[in-house]
């Protein structure tokens, strides 16, 4: 895997002309030579298990482990590694997820993982970044205008998050999304921070115990820290994920929240944590579940169309998607992994209201309370 | 045909729930019945030719020939008639356009015309809308702030405009767009008018004879009214066709135009009529070129991977997409046929630069010009 990592960053290479290239080579073979080295000797902190080296360097890692950016780099580092494992063991055609880690020239960088054109998986993605720079005066008017107490002009900042979305082959699999980040500005003396998040399902047919299931596994990750987050979190959802001009939400939910920075740092970690670790107990099952059942030519039609919503809602509506595209240097490649790799779009398909076709969309217009009190 | 344009009627009636049900169903009885009455009794206005019964009452039309309203919704019904029926022509399996007749509730209407999953056409529409109603204040400062001098508040408007976009089956055969519209805003006693519209054309492979041929049309059209206008329409439509995070425009161009109000509103009418005329000889013969050609599956996957470009175009960036989206009440299915049947989204997908994917490429990254002086 390392020289499969070390060919991506070669290729790499190839596309992100605006980079230092000599650098980013060298970089490159240090990356290959000294993955394990420091994994065993170096440091306490062992690399080993993640999908490639961390964005930060080893020794730093070790030296402030107490500090947040790098407790959020280490549980997202881990957390990709363990959902594309879990990914992995449900594919059955033997792909793996092949690795691109790339560096940000203003700072920090990434590792981006792809499963492409799989038996069980059509287009899986998880993607982490941590990155770190000036945030522009523009970004800074838009979070004082939504509450946050910054100072005017340019202001350096942190963000570091995974990000996740998995299109498998089968319409009776739903396609997973999910998303958590951490977040800091300093303003002079004072740090400014917050996390975000969240995971939600689109299925292309209903099945009402997958729903009732992905729900009840998020409601009871939530529970465990405050029971107001579930319902507040679930609703915050059904609204962030809605496709406005086709008056129906993107699937059937899950939770999302964002600006959170309240009992404490500590606790805030330890749920984004929860809620991140709680996506294969969410998931997986319901991919066991589906991934060996025939579906007709018809029901994957339907997939594909729906999938064409999906991609009306990231590029419209997304914004993630939007911002991240409008950012000069951006890793467009990272942003748009979410994408399906298949889409379909037919002038006024309307299934009947009796087919699950039809019954998919009544909840899709109409979101429904999943999981009871 | 009536029968059938009748029964989209009625499947609009399913599907515009926001509307007035017992008018339209009205409206779609009368229709049927009284098309060829007017047609050949009634008035002057000889409405045969028409995909479908022209948005104003015959009888309006008529008496009112010479405002310039009534000349562009007569000129865009004969336009879309006449390329639909050039399509048609082409088209190898009998297909024929699907014609769908709306109506706004804010007044106005449009026909939208659909071929969908031809043997030489995947998709085509040719739309027509003519609209009127208040333009909404923040509509009014964005045209401030582009630079016409309107009083603040809400003011009526009149709009009228043909679009297509077509989409053939074959690789090897371009996609075509173009769009020629003409706008009025009321101030007081002042009427502010202006035209608007392009032509552009997005190959999968890049033939230099069909581009030759495509922007010779345009330019020899263009030169007859001014010989400053096709060198600026051209760069201006390398402008606004081009998707910055990919740093590549959507195809090889064509002409691009917004404002124009010189030297006269006769004469601006002449040319935007030679423009949308000119479409049928820049495009039909590419297609003739080209319908027979055999293709790979390689060649068709890149074509699809091509058309995920374009949605991201239209969806991200086209300002027409956009606030067509935005706008309450907006007929969305007819904004979206712009979107391709299918579209494929491949992570880090590079073709080679000496092959004839990555020759596309590099005419895309930089625009050439496609005819001497």
């Amino acid at each position: 895997m390392f020289f499969k990592v070390f060919l991506k960053n070669c290729t790499l290479i190839c596309y992100q002309r605006q980079r230092d290239l000599s650098k980013l080579s060298k970089y490159g073979t240090l990356f290959t030579a000294g993955f394990s080295l420091f994994s065993t000797s170096k440091s306490s902190i062992d690399t080993s298990s993640f999908m490639a080296e961390p964005i930060s360097s080893v020794e730093y890692l070790a030296k402030n482990k107490d500090d947040m950016k790098i407790k959020v780099e280490l549980m997202i580092l881990r957390v990709q590694a363990e959902f594309c494992k879990a990914l992995e063991k449900e594919e059955e055609s033997g792909a793996k997820f092949v690795v691109d880690k790339w560096q940000r020239k203003e700072g920090g960088g990434g590792i981006t993982c792809i499963m492409q054109d799989g038996k069980v998986f059509e287009k899986a993605g998880v993607n982490i970044s941590v990155i770190s720079g000036m945030l522009p005066p523009a970004a800074i008017a838009r979070m004082r205008s939504q509450g946050k107490k910054l100072s005017d002009g340019e202001l350096p900042f942190f963000a570091a998050g995974v990000s996740s979305v998995i299109h498998p082959k089968n319409p009776l699999i739903p396609t997973i999304h999910f998303n958590y980040r951490y977040f800091e500005v300093r303003d002079g003396d004072t740090v400014h921070w917050w996390f975000g998040g969240g995971t939600d399902l689109t299925p292309y047919y209903l099945n009402v115990a997958d729903a009732v299931h992905f729900h009840t596994v998020l409601k009871d990750t939530l529970d465990k820290h405050d029971k107001q987050y579930y319902p507040k979190f679930k609703k915050w959802c059904d609204e962030y994920f809605y496709i406005p001009h086709r008056y129906e939400t993107r699937g059937v939910g899950g939770i999302f929240f964002d600006d959170l920075d309240t009992p404490s740092q500590e606790s805030c970690f330890k749920f984004v944590t929860d809620c991140a670790d709680a996506v294969k107990y969410s998931y997986i099952p319901l991919v066991q579940r589906h991934k060996h059942a025939t579906y007709s030519k018809q029901e994957r039609e339907w997939q594909l169309l729906r999938r064409g919503r999906y991609v009306e809602f990231n590029l419209i509506y997304d914004r993630g998607t939007k911002f991240g595209l409008l950012t000069p240097g951006a890793r467009y490649e990272s942003i748009l992994m979410s994408l399906p790799l298949k889409a379909r779009w037919e002038y006024m398909h309307q299934p009947g209201k009796d087919t699950p076709e039809g019954e998919l969309l009544e909840v899709l217009k109409n979101p429904r309370e999943w999981v009871k009190e």
